[in-house]
C-alpha cells in the first residue's frame, strides 16, 4: 500500500501520525537485533518506516531486506531510501526493479552526498544530478505505482540562505511528481513553522512530515547537528550543559524537548511526525506515551496477529499459535507454500514447514545475556527467571523477545505460580468469551463483532512430574494436550490431528474467522525450534561449564507440552487448576541468581 | 454403513433401537407424501428404516430409489428387501449392481411368494429356490460389503408345525452368511420368547428384532393376520369386538398393544424392534412416545441438520439455510457439484445451483389443500393461515410440509404478531448464546462444545411495506438483509457477497463449525423455488377463480427477505423490534376462513 494513501486518510480524520526511521546495522547480530526491535516498536503503531539507503558492499541489498521483511513478517509499510547521484543508472534501474518485485511501493527519493572530497556533481559518475532527476524517472517509469517522498530543508540543504532557493527545489520535486515531503531534523519549531508556510505559499501541497530526533546523548547530538548544520536554540545547549556527562539525564531531557515541539506543532495544525530513532526505541516509545499517543491508538486490528503485506501472503488469515513471538521464523517456513490458509486451517492443507535455515539464536550479545538471565546453577535458578519474566521484571526470555503479552496480565498471578512449580511457560493466552471487538485488550477484527478465546498454556515440564500431570489432563474432558520429548515421544488425547481452533470472532455477515489454531502438525515442526533455544542458552556460557551442562540437560529430558481449555466459558483461571499441587515448589532458601537488574533503558 | 455395525453399538450400551418399515406407494404424490413421512419420522430417531420389494413394472427401481434417497437426503440407513423367486438370476444381479452403486449398504434378503397359484418352487423360473441361496450368493460376490438381513418366523412360516424345521432353516440363512433377523409380525409374546430361545439354542447368535405391527383399523388388521397366518391371542379380539367399527378406538387400542408388547419384550432382553408402519406416522409415534423412548433419544446429533449419508458427500458440513424445510431439493439442484462445502462454504465454492427439473409441489392433492387452507379471498385471509401455522393450529403451508421446529416455539409469540401484520415467514430460528451442545433444543455435535446461532428471519412482504421496512433494516449496524422480487430486483446493505454463518458450534479440539450459512448467490437460486409455492398453491384453485388470482398476485409483486440478527449475544425477541408499527394489522371484523380443523391424525 502506498504511504501517502494512509496519509492522506489519517488527515482526513484529523487523526496524529508517526513513522519510524532506521538504518541498517553494520552486523548480522545487530541485524536480528533492530528485527525484533522493529517487531516491537510495531506495537507503538507507525502509520510506515524509513530504512536508509547506501549503495555499496551489500549495504542497499540489506536495506531492501530489511523493508521487504517489515512488511512481509510485521505487517508495516515501508517506505524505502534511494539516493542517485555517484552511482550508475542501471544499478539505480535494478535496485527499482528489486524493489517492485518485493512489494515495496515506497521511495524516498535522495540526492544523496557527493564522493567524499567533492562539493560538485560530477556527471561521469552517474546519470542524476538531484533528487528531482530521480523523481522525475521513477514516475515517468512507473506511473503510479510507487509513492515517492522527498527531502525538505526547513534550514536549508547546505545553509539557512539557500532556503528559498531549496523551496523551489522542493516545487520542482512536486511538479515532477513527488508525492510527501520528510524533512531533515530540526529543533526550531518556530522556524519549521515559517518555512511550511512558504511552502504553502510557494505551491507545494504535499504533506510534510517534520523530521523528530530525541536528544540521546550529548557528544552524539553535537556531532549530528553540526554535521547536519542544524540550529539548536541556545536554551537547549543551556539547559544540556550541567547533565552533559549523565547520559540517562540528557536522554530525559531530550524526550521533554521533542514532547514540547510536537505538541507546538500539533497546535500549529501538524498531524504526521517522523522519528530519527537511530535504531533506538525508548526515547520514542517514552514521547509517544507522554503525549498520550499510543493508548490513543485505536486502529481496527485486522486480527490478533499483524497480517503480512507481501501479495502472496494476501488472504491469510490463519497461523498456528506456536509461533506467535516467531513471526520471522513462521514466515520463512512457510514462504514455499503455494496458498496460505485462508478462513480456516483446512484438512487441505498439509503443512510442509520448511526446515530451519539459520539455527536458532538468542537475540543477545554473550556478555548481555550473562548479565540479564545470570548463570543459572539449578533448575530453581531457572524458575527464579520465568517467576520474574512472568511478573514484568524481566523483560525477556530466550524465547520471548518481548515482555509478556498485555492481554496475559490478567493471569499474572497464576502464571507466576505455575512456573515457580517448574512448569515454565513460553506462550499463553487467558480465555475470552465474546468480549466486543472493540475491546481494548482482546479485540480485533470490524465493529459489532465478538470475540473469543480458549485458554492455553504452552510450558516446559521435568519428566519426573509429566506422568501426574498426564492423569489430570486425561481426566478432564474439556481439554486437550500434546506433549513431546525433543527426541519425539509424543502423547496426546487428540484421536485425530484436526486443527483446534484456540482464538475466533463472529462478525455480521462474515463466515466464523479462526486466526490461530493449535494443531499436531504444526507443534511437531515447531517443538524442534522451542528445544533448540534451550541450546541456544546454554551456548552463553563456556560448554563445559555447570550451567551449559544444566541446560542442555533441560533440553534432552524434559517435555514440551500444550495444552487448550476448550471450555472458553469458564474463567480463565481455571485451566491452572489442573497443576495444583503438582512440581517441585521453588525452594525458599535457595537464593535468586544474582542478576544485575536490567532496566528497559539500559538495553539502548 | 451397515445396519449390523450399528446395532451392535447400540446393544454394547444396552440401548433400546428402533427401526420403520415402508413400502412404495402407488402413485407419484404417494411417492411425495412417503418422502415427507419418512423426513418426519427421522425426527423419532429410527436406527434405520426399511423398504419392501416387488419385481415387475417400476416398483423395485422405486424401492431402490426411495433408500437411496433416504440415505442421500434425510442421512437414514436404508434396508432394501429382496426377493429371489419368480425372478431370473440376471436381474438379481443387476438390481444388486445399481443397490451398490447408490451406496445401499443393507440388504433384507427374501425367498419371496410363488407366483400366484403355486405352492411349489418352479426351477424354470428362477435359479433360487430359498432366500439362502440369495444370501449365498450376496456374500460369497460381495464379501463383507453387504449386511444381509433375513426374515424370521416365530410362528412358523407356513404354519405352527413348521416351526423347528424353520428354525433349521434360520440357522442355514446365518451359515451362508446372513448378519441379522427381523421376524414376521406377531401378537404372542410369550411365544417369541420362547422361539427366541429355541433360536439361540439352536446356535442362531444373529441379533433378532421382532416385527411389530401396531393395530390400526379392525378389517385390515383381520385380513392382515389371516394372511400371515399370525395367532391373535382371543384377549385382543375380545377387546376390539365391541370398538371394531370405531377407528379411532381401535387405533388407541392398537397403540397400547404394542406399548405392552414391547415393555414385555424389554424386561425379557430384547433392544431392538422393528415397525411395521404400513406408511402411517401416528402410531408408531404414540407407541415410541409412550414407551419414552423418543425423548430419551439422545444419540447426538452430528450437524443441526441431518447429513446425507451418500459416499460422495461424505464430509460436507456447510449448507446454506434457505432451504432447511426443503432438503430434497438442495441436494437435487446440487448434485452435479464435484465437492461440497467442509469446514466452510468458501469463496472458492461457486455455487453453480442446478436448474429446478421438477416444478414445485403443493404436497397435497387439490381437494385435501382446499380442505386446510381454505379458500383465501384476501390478504388477511393468507396471514390468518400463516398466524394458524406459528400457533401450531396448522401443520403445513406450502413452504413447509411439517410443523413449526421445536426450537422456534420460543418466537411463537413474536412470529404470529408479524405474520397478523403481513410478514408472512417461511423461515426462522431464534438466537441462541452458547448452549451446551447437549441442549435439548438447540443442541448438535459431540458433546463438551456449545453451539451458537444468529436470529434469522425469512418473510415474504407487501411492496407497500417495503420502503418503511428498509428504513428500519438499513438503520441498524447490526442487522443484514437481501431483500428480492420475483423479477429479482435485490435490495441488501451487504457491501460483498461474503457468507453470513447462522449457525455455529465451538467443540474440543475442533476448528470451529459452521454448518448454515446465509448468502447472495444462494438466496437467488432458492427465491425462484419460494416464489414459484405461490403459484404452485394457485393451482388448487381454477385458474379463473379469485383465490387463483390473489396468490398470482402476491407471487408477482411481494417480496421474499432474508434478516439476520447478527448480535447474537441479544435476545432473540429484539429481531421483532424491527417491525413494531409496520405493516398493516390483521382486520378483526373479517372472519377467518373457513378451514376445517385438521387434526395430525386426519393426515393418515
Amino acid at each position: 500500500m502506498k504511504v501517502i494513501d494512509k496519509i492522506n486518510k489519517a488527515l482526513e480524520d484529523d487523526r496524529c501520525f508517526w513513522s519510524f526511521e532506521y538504518f541498517p546495522p553494520k552486523t548480522q547480530q545487530g541485524v536480528m537485533n533492530l528485527y525484533d526491535r522493529i517487531e516491537r516498536m510495531c506495537s507503538l503503531g507507525p502509520l510506515f518506516i524509513d530504512v536508509t539507503w547506501r549503495w555499496g558492499g551489500k549495504s542497499s541489498d540489506l536495506t531492501l531486506e530489511l523493508c521487504a521483511n517489515s512488511q512481509t513478517v510485521y505487517g508495516v509499510e515501508a517506505n524505502m531510501h534511494m539516493t542517485c547521484t555517484n552511482t550508475n543508472f542501471s544499478l539505480i534501474q535494478g535496485a527499482l526493479e528489486k524493489a517492485k518485485e518485493q512489494g515495496v511501493q515506497n521511495i524516498l527519493a535522495l540526492r544523496g552526498d557527493l564522493p567524499d572530497g567533492t562539493v560538485e556533481f560530477d556527471p561521469s559518475v552517474g546519470e542524476f544530478k538531484y533528487a528531482t532527476d530521480l523523481v522525475r524517472y521513477i514516475r515517468s517509469t512507473y506511473g503510479d505505482y510507487f509513492c515517492i517522498a522527498v527531502a525538505g530543508y526547513p534550514e536549508g540543504c547546505l545553509c539557512p540562505e539557500d532556503v528559498d532557493r531549496d523551496i523551489e527545489f522542493l516545487k520542482a520535486k512536486q511538479d515532477a511528481g513527488a508525492d510527501l515531503v520528510v524533512t531533515q531534523l530540526f529543533y526550531d519549531v518556530d522556524n519549521f513553522i515559517a518555512w511550511v508556510a512558504k511552502c504553502r505559499q510557494a505551491g507545494i501541497t504535499m504533506p510534510i512530515l517534520p523530521g523528530i530526533m530525541p536528544i540521546q546523548n550529548y557528544g552524539g547530538f553535537k556531532r549530528m547537528t553540526d554535521l547536519c548544520r542544524v540550529k539548536v536554540p541556545q536554551e537547549i545547549w543551556d539547559r544540556l550543559e550541567p547533565i552533559k556527562d549523565d547520559d540517562q539525564a540528557v536522554k530525559d531531557y531530550g524526550i521533554g524537548v521533542a514532547v514540547e515541539m510536537i505538541q507546538k506543532m500539533r497546535e500549529a495544525g501538524v498531524r504526521g511526525f517522523h522519528f530519527y530513532t537511530i535504531n533506538l526505541e525508548r526515547s520514542t516509545r517514552m514521547v509517544l506515551e507522554r503525549l498520550g499517543f499510543v493508548p490513543t491508538v485505536n486502529e481496527v486490528r485486522p486480527l490478533p496477529w499483524s497480517p503480512s503485506l507481501s501479495e502472496k501472503r494476501a488472504g491469510e488469515n490463519v497461523r498456528p499459535i506456536f509461533w506467535r513471538n516467531h513471526a520471522r521464523s513462521y514466515i520463512k517456513r512457510t514462504e514455499l507454500w503455494d496458498e496460505f490458509p485462508n478462513g480456516r486451517w483446512g484438512d487441505a492443507r498439509s503443512p510442509a514447514y520448511g526446515e530451519l535455515v539459520h539455527a536458532v539464536q538468542v537475540r543477545l550479545a554473550p556478555a548481555q545475556a550473562e548479565r540479564k538471565w545470570g548463570t543459572p546453577e539449578s533448575v530453581d535458578d531457572i524458575k527464579a527467571l520465568f517467576v520474574r519474566y512472568c511478573r514484568g521484571k524481566l523483560d525477556s526470555l530466550p524465547w520471548s523477545d518481548t515482555p509478556l503479552q498485555p492481554e496475559s496480565r490478567a493471569i499474572e498471578d497464576c502464571l507466576a505460580q505455575i512456573n515457580a512449580r517448574g512448569f515454565l511457560t513460553i506462550n499463553s493466552q487467558p480465555a475470552c468469551n465474546g468480549a466486543p471487538s472493540t475491546d481494548k485488550v482482546h479485540g480485533w477484527g470490524p465493529p459489532d463483532g465478538f470475540v473469543y478465546k480458549k485458554a492455553y498454556l504452552e510450558f516446559f515440564v521435568a519428566p519426573a512430574t509429566m506422568q501426574g500431570l498426564l492423569a489430570r489432563l486425561d481426566a478432564e474432558p474439556s481439554v486437550t494436550y500434546h506433549a513431546v520429548s525433543k527426541s519425539g515421544d509424543l502423547l496426546t488425547n487428540c484421536a485425530e490431528d484436526s486443527p483446534n481452533a484456540v482464538t475466533w470472532g463472529v462478525f455480521p455477515g462474515k463466515e466464523i474467522l479462526q486466526p490461530t489454531i493449535v494443531e499436531r502438525v504444526s507443534f511437531l515442526a515447531w517443538k524442534d525450534e522451542a528445544f533448540d533455544f534451550w541450546n541456544a542458552w546454554s551456548r552463553v556460557y563456556a560448554r563445559d561449564s555447570p550451567a551449559a551442562a544444566l541446560l542442555r540437560g533441560i533440553c534432552d529430558d524434559w517435555y514440551l507440552v500444550n495444552v487448550v481449555e476448550n471450555n472458553f466459558q469458564k474463567p480463565s483461571e481455571s485451566i491452572f487448576g489442573l497443576f495444583d499441587g503438582l512440581g517441585q515448589p521453588l525452594s525458599n532458601g535457595v537464593p535468586a541468581p544474582q542478576i544485575e537488574q536490567q532496566q528497559q533503558q539500559q538495553k539502548q
